[in-house]
């Protein structure tokens, strides 16, 4: 298969076999930094987040701007990237605040959001100085106006709502429906409830609201059916309290091409659609048009991605299923094993052999659900020492890592044009004893 | 509920409503040690280990004894530990090895499994001079030969097979049928070929056979069948080769109890049942008795751990559903996200109060899909501060842990009689950053 039907930054080499990524050759990132490897393409980080950056700031406004949604990828350097493209972060637990912080991010482009915030963690991001924090249950707009006041501040905050929008994708990733562990449901006044309880605290300044419909949303009517009931919220809090609302949060992101099937988005011609619609919804129901946030986080770095593998072992169990066995698994890209996510496999030293084997592509760890695909085609030539690469990983593979079978999780290296370093070191055996006592 | 029908280290305090684990207040435990918390109860642990010894060496003889599957439970102090007790252990990775080396775990006693070795594995591990290598594919067995040439070695070795037998549990932990990505099977005639393949290796000792036909085992029929078509084996190679087996591995251990209503096993009866049926065996084919050994992992440290959350929120949806929101979630226990696995929860700080209110008990990880448990029944007057134990979580909790959304993976905190140690610390933020460049 020609890997370029995934994604731009993926070519073959002029030997007609080998997989370039960005322009850099699998086979020798995996003789000069070891197997097994994620690789990350700067250049197409960059892209991907000026798509979003230039095209809210155009169609928004100046001061609405895409937040990276950074669970989706953390760690020191993607916090330095995505800031020098102009974009905001959305961290999910003071982890990743602290790496944000490590890499010197601007804390008052900071938000903070995830559905549970201990008393120590909101301690220590108001310590920080966070730019704002989503609430998402009345425990926690209490603790915020309680801990802003013992630290002498008044907090950003805004609330998260769900609109109840089902996005269509799957189920494990729609956070916008009623039921729901998320925010406080519009519908059945639990939102209204809680705005109005917020109003009351002294330390806390409600600059906004937010929601989040899902991820891998492939065009703009469901983030277009989102405004819709946000902003008749927040006209009903306009006309009855009088509250003007300065941030919607849309959240979300759109969706990515896993498989060569999978749609192509025009994420700008989107977003300008999503900026008409809501303009003029805005105009009809008389109110100002708040800041607009989005929270791309998939969309910004999972065709940034590659995992490149190498092949241990092909079993062929005559009769049955033909297992091609790779030095990584769930510790490295659990996604198959929870939510059978799709991805596009190759033979990254074998390009121009045809794809004539159907085969598992199998994990290393000990345990039978350890599979990275099934009922996949690759060359029947593979065999141990060839290379595998697992196209657009950069999303949810590094951050969802584990040390499961206490194996050292990868490096991330990151290519730059003809330049290729380091990102995140790969671990020792000495890093996974480290807290042993 | 009372606790201790789940396990005989749980109780009641005289208060009425503290949870005990082996004689600790689950409430000072996070007084001492933060919140959450994974706490394991080092007397079980040493219980459940000599009840597979002691049953072993009574009933197979001197030599033959269990091998802990640290894949269960991996960390330094775990091997100190089953060391004493006089098991092996049985690694899956050079991680797990690198851990027991650094217990000083004895290495001739320790066995190295897994689907997927590579020759840099096999250096580590044969220059660490490694008991036993089990391989699992041809691939290996090739890789061994020539490693232990070039090492000056000769090194001792088993053949995974697999027996074919389905033991009716989990799929995603049914090791043992010929579709799998383990092994080679007996049936269709891959078994004899590698064996035959393997006899022609100079540098590898290949001193018996391994099989694994599932964990979460309730009684000794699968271990029987399974055992009868080992021997089957067996008495060909040995008929038909002169082929003497010293040691036969026959995986597994038995079942825990998850929930109330699961089953209790009396182990050292059924160890002794299978002996007896062995040696039957071996004696109707004329074939002397191997050393015999299994594997137990989960029903070594299963029950002799809890995880101790503080609840966040409690957000009730009406016409729906309540959410109980803890410190933690996926990141430390992916067990119900990955296979829906069941646990016990208790409300353990107010054990006295009826559990009324039919709940999810939701992670903190900014995903919907990170809940714990679905569809269980707590005291509807639980509030943030409250704590919650989930019982039975010694294995393949921290073993599976990850950072994702960059929570520091929880301290394991072992209690020992009176005492209570830090097995593991607690990860820092630091630590999560030490690899970032």
């Amino acid at each position: 298969m020609n890997p370029n039907s995934i994604c731009s930054n993926l070519s073959v080499a002029a030997d007609g076999r080998t997989l370039l990524f960005a322009g850099h050759s699998a086979t020798q990132l995996v003789e000069k930094y070891g197997s097994g490897l994620y690789v990350m393409d700067e250049a197409r980080i960059r892209k991907n987040a000026r798509v979003y950056v230039d095209a809210m700031r155009e169609f928004f406004g100046e001061g609405s701007c895409p937040l990276f949604a950074s669970k989706a990828c953390s760690f020191t350097r993607m916090y330095k990237i995505v800031e020098q493209e102009g974009m905001g972060v959305d961290v999910v637990s003071c982890g990743e605040l602290y790496t944000a912080k490590n890499a010197g991010f601007p804390m008052e482009k900071i938000y903070f959001h995830g559905n549970l915030k201990t008393d120590e963690d909101l301690r220590y991001a108001i310590g920080c100085g966070v730019g704002c924090i989503i609430a998402d249950c009345r425990e926690e707009v209490d603790a915020i106006d309680r801990i802003a006041e013992e630290l002498g501040v008044r907090q950003r905050m805004m609330l998260r709502l769900t609109p109840g929008v089902d996005p269509h994708t799957y189920e494990a990733v729609a956070t916008g429906k009623v039921d729901c562990k998320f925010g406080f449901a519009i519908e059945n006044g639990m939102a209204l409830e809680i705005f109005l309880h917020t109003l009351k605290k002294e330390h806390v300044d409600l600059c906004g609201f937010h929601c989040h419909v899902g991820s891998m949303v492939f065009d703009s009517d469901v983030y277009i059916r989102t405004a819709q009931i946000m902003l008749d919220f927040i006209a009903q809090v306009h006309t009855d309290y009088g509250f003007v609302t300065r941030e919607l949060d849309i959240g979300g992101g759109y969706g990515v091409r896993y498989l060569a099937d999978d749609p192509t988005i025009d994420i700008r011609a989107n977003i300008a659609q999503v900026a008409d619609e809501m303009k003029r919804m805005t105009a009809e129901r008389n109110i100002p048009m708040p800041l607009v946030h989005m929270e791309p986080g998939r969309s910004i770095v999972a065709d940034a991605g590659v995992t490149l593998y190498t092949v241990g072992a092909v079993k062929t169990i005559p009769g049955y299923k033909t297992y091609v066995c790779v030095d990584g698994g769930m510790g490295d890209n659990p996604r198959y094993a929870l939510y059978r996510s799709p991805y596009t496999v190759v033979a990254a030293d074998k390009l121009h052999e045809e794809c004539d084997m159907l085969c598992d592509l199998a994990g290393r760890c000990c345990e039978s659900g350890d599979v990275l695909q099934e009922g996949i085609y690759l060359p029947h030539s593979l065999e141990r020492g060839d290379l595998v690469a697992v196209l657009t990983t950069g999303a949810y593979n590094y951050s969802m890592a584990s040390n499961y079978n206490r194996y050292p999780r990868f490096p991330v290296i990151m290519v730059d044009g003809e330049n290729d370093y380091v990102a995140v070191r790969r671990e020792s055996f000495a890093d996974i004893v480290l807290n042993d006592q």
